[in-house]
């Protein structure tokens, strides 16, 4: 018996094979089908197993139950030389980010920066994934996105922001680039997921209860509580953490006519709808930069070089290997999982072979 | 004797008289004086009492000992239609700040958005000084600038980065713009000054000693220590605080060719010279964005004034009044200060009248 079938462990290009069927079998055009699953597969590849295959199932029901659009029609409402606004159609937001991404690069090939706010979409995938594609054509990208509600306001007791994360990326000449990717709540719910599921307790600062009140118990953070922005408090700047949610909320959807704050609507399907809406769908925003408009390109790249070696020297904290490089944990992972495959925990598998159950498409899991 | 007399409060316009004159007295242009005086004393008026007129007398050392140039030649090195770098010619931030700012409002008017670097500058005052100068000209506004190294990167034991601050503003229609301004540090360092004042403990998670060990006396600071970067340890989100103050030190200084890091050129004097410099000054990042190229401007203002009537009902965490709208404080202390004056501590007072002893400029203070 192999070591992967051992371990649930699968090579990438099997499970994006897998992907790109499923979302074939819900007549997605095979272009959109493969470029959503490069977002799902290059989180996996990563090491940012909640972004990854994990969501599929989550996917495959929005589009069963009729509530994405499988060949949407993504257009530009509103554009300037360097902004545009899209509308996505409610398509798959990992179909609509991408192009809409492409929008932004493309203007600031053209005019030195390209910004382009989107609305009527969905889930778009990790943030991430958008700066790297800018990488690729040698520019500084920018990705940020709303989502469901999970996040107190500093000094609110409910749920208002989604963790509204905030993605950027710099080139470097030889070294690798710098890839900045945080939700702006102060830990990933994922983080929240697994003390409910080992029953521990989670640190003060991550959530509240019903109430509004510090607790420890995740239980009371699924029961009507929240979770807290990043810097948690009052006095560790928990009001910086509510200010960069509310910048990536209007950015993501005041901007482009979406769902903003509490109105989001919800991803998954437990979640439940909310009683309003003020636009159409969640949104995202994404930046492109041409760093030629500013500065030789290679001398920029080589000052990052510069930053890189100058930032790992720092004198480490006691009991720590010192500073890693914004970027570092998902290259290494990427290096390793683009070799060995990708572990997946029972439930994901569980739940791909659902999906090959109810959809006929072979997979070949345990 | 009367009210402002007795507590040593003064009114905006006689400080603002007192700042021109200091500035023309080192033959600062008057339009440029001005201006410079304008952005310390919005800062006094919206109650950020740091960066307002507590700072002339750092500006005043550092143009006496000729350290900073009092008729720059300001010039844009390179551009494209939405973006450029600008020479600060050594100026006053105070003066090239206004000034980069202006350079990516007209593009934004032209192009869409309008995105500036600046290399070869100085402090420039509190960042929100120049989005609320975007929401004048009904334009979303950015800011960010770097500054004299006080932060460890999370898993460091000394200081790399600047306190690093970011705003940015959003106008509304009925009610007052969303101006959200913060330092990506966990606090401000003028808390931890504060707490040396009174000698009094500060939290956990805002300073490191010498050796990066968590210490709760902000004299370990001031003793070779540093500050901790926003969610200060790593459970708690201290990588993001770290990811930001990275992305603002290279959209300020690697893309302008400023001094990026623990480069940067100390304003106070106390502050020692860094040991290398990797480029020019420090340095800012301005952006402006026009509402109109992404959806109807006053659609746009009136969800924006929906967006804060919903927040501000959110329910309250216990013992609060609930969330504050980013920007509320700010605007609440300028409708006070503008009315009845600005309240400067006694060390402040000394700091006007040594300047005023030593320039012959009168100042009525005690």
């Amino acid at each position: 018996m192999s070591q992967a079938a051992l371990s649930n462990i699968f090579p990438a290009d099997y499970l994006r094979q897998f992907t790109v069927e499923v979302f074939k079998h819900f007549r997605i055009p095979i272009a959109d089908a493969q470029l959503a699953a490069d977002v799902l597969m290059k989180s996996d590849l990563r090491g940012i197993d909640s972004h990854g295959v994990a969501r599929l199932h989550t996917y495959f029901e929005m589009l069963e139950l009729g509530r994405i659009n499988p060949q949407p029609k993504i257009k530009i409402v509103r554009e300037k030389a360097s902004v545009a606004s899209v509308d996505g159609d409610n398509g798959l937001g990992l179909v609509v980010g991408p192009k809409a991404n492409e929008i932004a690069m493309d203007k600031a090939a053209q005019h030195g920066s390209g910004w382009v706010s989107v609305c009527n979409t969905n889930h778009f995938g990790f943030a991430g994934y958008y700066p790297l594609k800018a990488l690729e054509r040698d520019l500084i990208g920018w990705a940020m996105t709303n989502s469901t509600k999970l996040v107190a306001p500093l000094w609110g007791a409910e749920r208002m922001l989604g963790t509204n994360p905030i993605a950027i990326a710099f080139p470097g000449y030889k070294e690798p680039p710098i890839v900045i990717d945080m939700a702006t709540s102060a830990v990933a719910y994922g983080k929240i997921e697994i003390a409910l599921r080992k029953k521990t307790p989670v640190p003060k600062g991550w959530i509240v209860d019903k109430e509004g009140r510090d607790t420890s118990n995740p239980q009371d953070m699924i029961d009507g509580g929240a979770q807290l922005p990043l810097g948690s408090e009052y006095e560790m700047g928990g009001h910086k953490g509510y200010g960069l949610a509310s910048m990536v909320d209007i950015l993501c959807c005041v901007l482009s006519g979406a769902n903003w704050g509490p109105f989001a609507p919800p991803f998954a399907l437990r979640q439940e709808i909310p009683s309003r809406s003020v636009g159409k769908g969640i949104g995202h925003f994404f930046g492109a930069i041409e760093i030629d408009g500013f500065i030789d390109k290679d001398e920029f790249k080589k000052q990052i070089d510069d930053w890189i070696h100058v930032f790992r020297k720092t004198k480490p904290a006691p009991g720590t290997n010192g500073p890693l490089i914004p970027g570092d944990p998902e290259r290494e992972a990427e290096a390793i999982r683009s070799k060995e495959g990708i572990p997946l925990l029972q439930p994901v598998v569980d739940d791909l072979l659902d999906i090959a159950k109810r959809t006929g498409i072979p997979f070949k899991g345990r």
